[in-house]
């Protein structure tokens, strides 16, 4: 075909990993790049098995493909089900009309409800591209929206994707921390409790942001954690509780995307936050919900003003979308638990549920005091008797015997992997521990391969006042490969105050 | 070598083509991302002829390179000037402390003039990925620097690149128009009138950010306009003035980067403007400027009031960095000339030159009032008289006789290209036009093919007030390819009000 239109190629694998991003590769005398005008970074509509995606040309000047075929990068290659030969139909990018939007909110006007949904309409459609995703996350962010803004975004967030329905009626429990807190695993154990005293708790996490760790990273070094809708209903038929991978189902297609720019611009935005975290709970079914701030220097949320504001915004869109939320500010000054990587947590996380005399107490007691918040929220258990109710499950080994059958349903209790290299960071001197910063942890877990690695990260050995001789070590590097593990080394060299340790006087 | 640091594989060229985005292939199998732990999309250090490179990865699993091998995307490749076979050496990229800082200014913060230098030293070294690009245009966007935020920047972007410098004590002549105005090509007339004085006109112009047109695209299509440092010198040197594109010598180079990422996103941002415009200039080692306002309902600038205040940043930021600006501020309600995109507007300037009775006397009559500023500007002529000396000198063809001079010095006087397609579009019924939407016009170009297309764009032909009969065309479309052209079409079918016609009653 000639002119204004679709056109075919035909389908050759070229084997090209680029992550996420959607790209085609088009020879530069193909017929259809010379007949649209295409070149290199051109935005095109591809067709292929009845799928609809948007991606990114660059054009190929060797023998790759020929001018009659195309290629595509893999994750673009397995979201069409592709086979080698069969056809691709290409048609120039249709114009996005809401970026205009973007860029109103970038000069400072107000986004309608209107805007919003058709933002979050074509970003769940993959229109945006890259550096467009940058723009709107870099729009919203530093407090730009204002209240009913977020609304807004919640709203097109949770309508932008599917939806789990429950019973008619039921209580549907929920949790969630906002981060910025390494090793702060509690979902693991909070769930098996709440499945254990015979409430739902459909639980959709996320992987990491900006952490060496997410909630379902962790969880996935134990059991599978990709399952369809069918298959969380199924395992929450059965059991009564789930931890999956939330963006596997696409509860909120947008805000996966939105959350694929956020990680490598480090930028995590407040509106986003909010509407990214009330959206999937919402989306997943949940009437009820304990959300966790933690609160400390170099933790997400800095100051008990900052999580109180948090905290109102939090509850303010949950209430407008539907969703009772309780607001839970927590100590963030130090890591939770000793590991800090998604394979260590875990081992901390079986350490709690398997009452082991070796498992971290402060885990422990934080899970206790969001379980028991949550039975109460849920009137589950009389006002100030939810702890005490949580502790009897987890101590008489239901909430590990419980946790066992989740995973199990979910695809089979796994062995958790280990990192192939190690190395302890001993104290420069003795003295006593003040002060451990939390963004530098995570930054050194990141760099020695975490979540990528899942047996990668940190396994820390002190707490806030623990008393160190000199050459003792602090913590133990765990990497995969030996560059990784000098690269964290590197890091932690430069960052001397990582862990601040007072000298004896 | 194993563990961190570099590593190195031999090139072989892929020829695929990412436009400006540096794209390294290397095999999933390959030693260096096995011990350093890269997955697709890392962010590498490349080094190769003694060049530095940051670069994409993108992880190859086919044949297109052996695990031994690394392939370059074509910029890439022809920045290092390489050669298949050679060495190319792969490093982990070292962290980019200066995002923390675009992070501050997107929750809020204030950048300090060390922040400023600390970023755009970044952007010139090609460390920011696209998105990361695309966050800091979107940090500055909006009026969120504020002046000592601007002079800052523009600082910063005049010491990360080259600069030209011009005898001491000599007045070296600018001018620039903010843009918004399709056709608006006064420069290549104001360059040859000045030089033709007797003055020093250095002129750097850009290729076009989100027009169909910028000055340098339309000086291409009569003249190379990539000279470097020492050819410019030399032409102005021999005939006063010359007209370049400012891209091609790195005056600034972080404001090129940032400009490939303002043009997809369709974003220009006062303050990225101002420092961008101000920093060229001083680069460039003007002394002395004309800046040319448009204002217009569909100009860029769109209110006396926004013209006032955009004039007196420029002007305080340009006397803080040593340039005399004065700002002029111009009728911005249409099209300047009849041609939109770089050919039909190089006809346009041709015919002004060369005093052709066709001349668009709109676009003689306004290079004349600037020319004419400018010489007044530089006390090379006494006020008010400026405007005579300027249209003396076009009019005994001094001026013409100097741009074929200046042509011939930067490489020659070239032929104008002619799109293969063109396509008038008729007026729906008799009356009046009374309004034209530069915008729109201006996206209706670009989707004809211009800038790529040199021949590509619209040729206008009635302006405001003028009488039409039913059928008669308002503008022609030109382009290379059909498929262009019918994308064009189908965008001015779905917008009638791009030119208004106030039926005849």
């Amino acid at each position: 075909m000639n002119g204004h239109g679709s056109h075919s190629l035909r389908l050759k694998r070229v084997g090209i990993d680029t992550y996420q991003e959607a790209v085609v590769y088009m020879h530069r005398d193909c017929h259809v790049c010379r007949s649209e005008g295409f070149a290199a970074q051109s935005r095109v509509l591809l067709r292929c098995n009845g799928v609809e995606l948007i991606a990114t040309l660059n054009v190929v000047e060797s023998s790759i493909v020929s001018p009659g075929e195309a290629g595509l990068s893999e994750s673009a290659w397995r979201k069409f089900g592709a086979r080698d030969g069969e056809l691709l139909e290409v048609e120039p990018m249709p114009l996005i009309e809401s970026l205009a939007r973007v860029r109103g909110k970038l000069y400072g006007e107000r986004l309608s409800d209107a805007d919003l949904r058709a933002i979050v309409e074509d970003i769940a459609a993959g229109r945006y591209a890259d550096i467009q995703l940058a723009a709107f996350v870099s729009a919203c962010a530093g407090g730009r929206l204002d209240r009913e803004e977020i609304v807004g975004l919640t709203r097109a967030m949770i309508d932008s994707g599917d939806r789990l329905a429950w019973p008619r009626g039921e209580k549907i429990a929920d949790k969630h921390c906002v981060g910025g807190l390494p090793g702060n695993r509690t979902t693991l154990i909070v769930v098996p409790i709440l499945a254990a005293a015979g409430l739902t708790m459909p639980k959709t996490s996320s992987r990491a942001i900006t952490s060496p760790a997410g909630t379902a990273d962790t969880m996935e070094t134990l059991a599978p954690v990709d399952l369809d809708l069918a298959s969380i209903r199924r395992v929450v038929e059965r059991e009564g509780g789930c931890i999956v991978w939330g963006g596997a189902v696409g509860l909120s297609p947008a805000d996966d995307a939105l959350i694929r720019v956020e990680r490598p611009l480090d930028l995590d935005s407040g509106a986003q936050l909010v509407a990214s975290v009330i959206s999937k709970k919402v989306a997943a079914g949940s009437t009820h919900a304990i959300i966790d701030i933690p609160v400390g220097p170099t933790a997400k949320v800095r100051s008990p003003a900052a999580a109180r504001a948090l905290g109102e915004t939090l509850e303010h869109v949950a209430a407008r979308v539907g969703l009772l939320a309780k607001i839970i500010v927590t100590d963030g000054t130090q890591p939770v638990g000793r590991g800090i990587g998604p394979a260590l947590e875990a081992r901390d996380v079986l350490q709690v549920l398997r009452g082991e005399r070796a498992a971290p107490a402060d885990l422990r007691e934080r899970a206790l005091a969001l379980a028991g918040a949550l039975l109460e929220h849920l009137a589950a258990a009389p006002f100030d008797k939810g702890i005490l109710r949580a502790r009897q499950i987890l101590d008489s080994g239901a909430a590990w015997r419980k946790f066992e059958a989740i995973c199990e349903a979910q695809g089979g209790l796994r062995e958790l992997p280990h990192a192939a290299h190690t190395r302890p960071w001993p104290a420069a001197y003795g003295g006593t521990v003040i002060s451990i910063d939390n963004r530098s942890l995570a930054r050194a877990g990141k760099l020695a391969g975490a979540p990528r690695d899942p047996g990668a990260g940190i396994d820390l050995h002190v707490r806030l006042g623990a008393r160190i001789a000199r050459g003792e070590p602090l913590f133990t590097l765990h990497a995969d490969s030996p560059g990784e593990l000098d690269y964290a080394l590197a890091y932690v060299k430069a960052h001397p105050m990582l862990i601040h340790v007072e000298r004896d006087s």
